[in-house]
């Protein structure tokens, strides 16, 4: 999976908020993604638990803006951005690991209460 | 350990490189501390092998700085920094996770081709 392959699944990520699409989430995620977010909580696991947290979240009306270049490295990528919702803005930074079909079989986001504003 | 303490380490890091100090690198990593950067290639396994590659580092003249809030979160922080080199510029993203005595247990760096200008 090259880079480019990587930097797609970003952009459809940004995009699935950006149109509340389940859809996007069922196809780049893999039937046994583990979603930890924020890192130290209670980790959403297999597609199912996936969906039902994203399903909250695109709900929220929550959009994803990136604020650096994502960074492609071995069968990951990391990508600082903006999670902007009414009121509150969110600096976090994601890490998607791929599995051998290019979907996401590991997603663990950083942030914390220093990241609210 | 709190994120003031994560941060703190974050900063210590960066004066590592600042001052070319390797007894800084000492303090903040554990004896059974890991590096692996950039994910994907051979992990530095041991403090030894970690200072190894840091000594590296450190004598090439690579100055770090922030791009972005240290976000931390569980036992980790991700970071997003700049290293600068003389002639070349990488974007990376750190994750740091620490031991429960407040050392670097884990460090993974996330940075490809298309992170260097």
């Amino acid at each position: 999976m090259d880079a480019a392959d990587k930097i797609a699944v970003v952009e459809k990520y940004v995009a699935a908020f950006a149109t509340a699409d389940m859809d996007i989430i069922r196809e780049i995620y893999a039937d046994n993604a583990r979603v930890e977010d924020p890192i130290g909580t209670p980790v959403h696991d297999g597609l199912e638990a996936v969906c039902a947290f994203y399903e909250g979240a695109l709900k929220s009306g929550a959009k994803l803006a990136l604020t650096g270049k994502p960074r492609c490295a071995g069968n990951a990528v990391a990508f600082p951005f903006q999670v902007n919702m009414p009121g509150m803005v969110i600096d976090i930074i994601d890490v998607f690991e791929f599995n051998e079909q290019g979907r996401i079989s590991s997603m663990k986001a950083y942030w914390g209460p220093e990241n609210i504003s």
